[in-house]
């Protein structure tokens, strides 16, 4: 286990990429101080924020002695890679790579597409009003979960978890969408083999822990 | 090296994810029967291709006897896992997760929101004319080839490639974007650090024979 100290993870409550992280170093055992950037605020481009990672993205983890590592997937990765226990991916190639396709469908196909550079601009520019950007989040969150659910409740792979018996990157991508979609109140389809996923992984802590309303800087009554 | 017809590859001559498969397969010496699917002619709806996989989505990969293989980074990982030479990983935890990060910055955080399906929204709901449609696909590739460009001029871990003197995942990213920018006439910003590492990837016969101009369905003079 790394020492408490080790790791820094620089993220706002709200964020389902900080999520991911934030679950995936509690299945590892790993502490990161978290430091929160408010997006609200701006503070991704504050000058504090961008000698940390002149991306002025979120979430980076930093080690001691190593540039900010960036990209949720990409982070979650690196944790596997050198935490192996307990395994985010399973041993098989097959597995693998189902494992990351449906991580991909959801923090690659579904979240770019709601982030708040993106509702920015179709406010800005596209003239979107309130209940237009509602509409844009619950269309792609929905086109998202609904092409997953598919996925879930027809291939054989599937089983408590997204994939077989054990929790993966793609549990906790599912995670990082499905309470995103709670925090904004969106309506959503049917989605009972996602439900039932998400309920059981929503019972461990690791999940539990990482829920945006609890973390700090989250408004007190959501 | 697996017999030519173990795979085939279900694209479409213009999309950034299936460029990003063809030259994987391409470095890694493995060959794939390529079957079109028309995305202008609503092909990934039609009931022959939702035999081969119900999602609808390309690129496809199908190795003879599992199922399809979907999302572009997932299907690079697991060539890469199966097929090790040559890697498109670097060795170290470090560099891997770099790598990745960079190829998630275009492949996920840029690729997403100018699909398609993104544009018919914009068009059919949004009532985006074709020039706020360029002008949108415009911003997004600009922002996202700023942000990269940003991180290779200024990390040190830069090299002849995106990453050291080696090709990468990374780099295949990066030519699938800037490959479709150049499709789409797009005006972007100068980007000389990525020009100049897409000039020597262009050089491999990986890189030109994916061209998209090059496949089959292409218009003869784009």
């Amino acid at each position: 286990m790394a020492h408490p100290t080790d790791f820094e993870l620089y993220g706002f409550w709200r964020t389902s990429a900080t999520y991911r992280v934030r679950v995936a170093l509690h299945l590892k055992g790993l502490r990161a101080e978290e430091r929160v950037i408010n997006l609200d605020a701006g503070e991704q481009l504050s000058p504090a924020f961008l000698a940390i990672n002149p991306l002025g993205a979120i979430p980076a983890l930093v080690e001691r002695g190593h540039p900010p590592l960036t990209q949720s997937l990409a982070i979650l990765e690196f944790l596997d890679e050198t935490h192996p226990a307990p395994p985010l991916l399973p041993a098989d190639p097959h597995g693998r790579a189902r494992v990351r396709s449906i991580a991909a469908m959801l923090a690659g196909d579904t979240h770019p597409l709601i982030t708040p550079r993106v509702r920015k601009y179709l406010a800005g520019v596209g003239g979107f009003d309130d209940a237009a950007i509602k509409a844009w989040m619950t269309h792609w969150f929905g086109a998202g979960l609904a092409a997953v659910e598919q996925r879930l409740a027809s291939e054989a792979a599937t089983g408590a978890f997204c994939h077989g018996e054990a929790l993966t990157l793609a549990d906790i991508c599912l995670g990082s969408i499905t309470v995103l979609a709670r925090v904004n109140k969106l309506t959503l389809p049917p989605l009972p083999t996602i439900d039932r996923i998400m309920a059981r992984c929503e019972a461990l802590e690791a999940f539990a822990n990482a829920d945006p309303l609890k973390q700090e800087g989250a408004p007190k009554a959501a």
